[in-house]
């Protein structure tokens, strides 16, 4: 067994050599090869031209030497290809249209992934090639309530008033634009797998505004109707949602294979809650990353701790790579998860 | 009984004629006399001029018909008294020097309320006189992690990776902060008990983008000894923070009388965690209040449901008030409560 199958291996529950690792945003601005490009081309550049955003997929999976390479891409751009103009600045995504009306949420469309997509499909194509069967590739887009928050306040937000606003005054109203989105993502996941893809992981990072309650009425199923629509193709599904302790229970029932755990849960509590049918992700403080190597190791001996012997877990980071981290101190990450979780070796007893 | 006695007998789960209600951000833009008093005077021009203050404080109150008033105030005036250039604009608070050494750490003095903060003891005391022993009267200010977040960033931050770095990589200059911005909000809290507070409520509003382990060991002392600090004056002390589910058991053993809980926990589980022996504050989701009334009060009913019949509930929102909310539905929120709380009433049979 090696990089090849461990990930997949693990979402699928399955018996592994070594606890497989990969980091959320292992591509970013911590690493200079990718500050280097981003001196020269702007962020949409980046995802845009497959030739870079390849390169910088597959730089970061073999830089690090983590068990999977995840796609170079932003959860919005399928979101600029149903219509909505899209900037990235320092401070983070602007929607200069926010979606707030009827004729708004109509105006959008589902887009047709080769034809709107195009680039994003190439650099799959491409990564596949480079990766040359050394890691299995992730694919990724946006869960319907994430990208509708960016819709409708037109970028990042505190409060997500105008969201909750459509959401509560208008319900009927969200849940077009919800299940347009939810079409949106199913077609572009769809065609991120037939394009090479080896699984796919939804990131809900604004579920966490909604009480478990508005959750599973709201939120719920349009994501449902994603991961069920990509069902067929056989390709493990990760749902990963960010300060979603109360909505695990809701997530569990999601359809999806494993679940992303952020850093502010107990990973054996988590899966106590999921139960055995499904796998788990995560679920390192990225803050851990700042600890000196004693320090870090001493926290990735807990977060093993916590997940268990059994089969079905992903190590990740409970979030993305923070922006200031040492790269040497992430490679050391994936070599020591690697190192502690070998079948057979003495690390194992320590955990 | 009457709106003069019920919040404090509440927050010393005593009983009570009817549940008692008060809403954070009451005084806010969603009131048309707030809008017409922030077309001349700037945010933090409010804040410091004790009469508007003060009316602000009273008028927000005596609309609503709640059962406390809370002072008119930001968090971040007691950080402005330590030194720190603090400026509001309309995307949130800026503190243009952020604090990330150990000169910046050292250079922060703690305030001394009668000489730095007068205009903020002023308006507690002419609040007193004006609301003339009504409803009781809350001060407040910001627990010393969410304090550290606005120093540390330099404002609203959606990764908190600066602070997080100074946490994990300088424990220690950490520390010295955290305990110095504990001095100053015992003697900012303090100062404010004296000038007629009859109830603290702590706002640590970052508080969950830590583990329950980092709570514990990073965020919870400094906390502790400033509920502990204000402990022998007698007053009520509330602890409220925001995604916090994973920190409740943490927060219950803070020293606090009180826990405000948010939107997103379930108030009967919650009060199950804390134990019999705190009250609770909370927790409708805010955007309820764009629901209609027969929507609200469903949403009501649930919550008073899930808090319970025993004495030690205070119903708030599960976080501020949000901009566009009709303030009639908010005063309609208010007397629903009381009706549905009365005890003895038809209403409470539904509960």
């Amino acid at each position: 067994m090696s990089r090849s199958t461990r990930f997949l291996r693990a979402c699928r529950r399955e018996p592994v050599d070594c606890t497989p690792v990969w980091l959320m945003r292992q591509a970013g601005r911590y690493q200079p090869s990718y500050r280097a490009l981003r001196e020269r081309h702007s962020f949409l550049e980046l995802c845009k031209n497959p030739d870079l955003a390849s390169r910088v997929t597959v730089t970061a999976a073999e830089e690090l030497g983590v068990d999977a390479a995840i796609i170079f891409s932003d959860i919005l751009i399928p979101v600029e290809a149903m219509g909505a103009p899209l900037a990235i600045t320092d401070e983070g995504p602007v929607l200069s249209a926010p979606v707030r009306d009827e004729a708004a949420v109509e105006a959008l469309r589902v887009p047709e992934p080769a034809r709107d997509l195009p680039f994003l499909l190439e650099a799959i194509r491409l990564t596949r090639e480079r990766l040359a069967g050394e890691v299995p590739l992730i694919g990724f887009a946006g869960a319907p309530l994430t990208l509708a928050s960016y819709l409708v306040e037109g970028g990042n937000s505190k409060t997500h008033s105008s969201l909750k606003e459509l959401l509560f005054a208008r319900p009927e109203l969200a849940r077009r634009l919800l299940d347009k989105l939810a079409r949106a993502v199913s077609s572009v996941l769809l065609a991120q797998i037939e394009a090479g893809c080896d699984a796919v992981q939804l990131f809900d990072s604004w579920a966490g505004i909604l009480s478990p309650r508005d959750y599973r009425t709201l939120a719920l199923p349009p994501t449902r109707s994603i991961l069920e629509a990509i069902a067929p193709t056989g390709v493990p599904r990760i749902l990963f949602a960010t300060g979603a302790s109360t909505l695990l229970g809701a997530m569990g029932e999601s359809g999806a294979d494993v679940i992303g755990i952020d850093w502010r849960d107990d990973l054996g509590e988590a899966r106590r809650r999921l139960g055995p049918g499904l796998a788990v992700q995560g679920n390192l403080e990225p803050a851990c990353l700042f600890l000196d190597e004693v320090g870090l190791e001493a926290r990735v001996r807990e977060t093993l701790g916590s997940a268990g012997p059994e089969p079905g877990h992903i190590f990740n980071l409970g979030h993305g790579v923070l922006p200031r981290t040492d790269p040497a101190r992430a490679r050391f990450l994936v070599e020591l998860v690697h190192r502690l979780t070998a079948r057979g070796a003495a690390g194992e007893a320590g955990r």
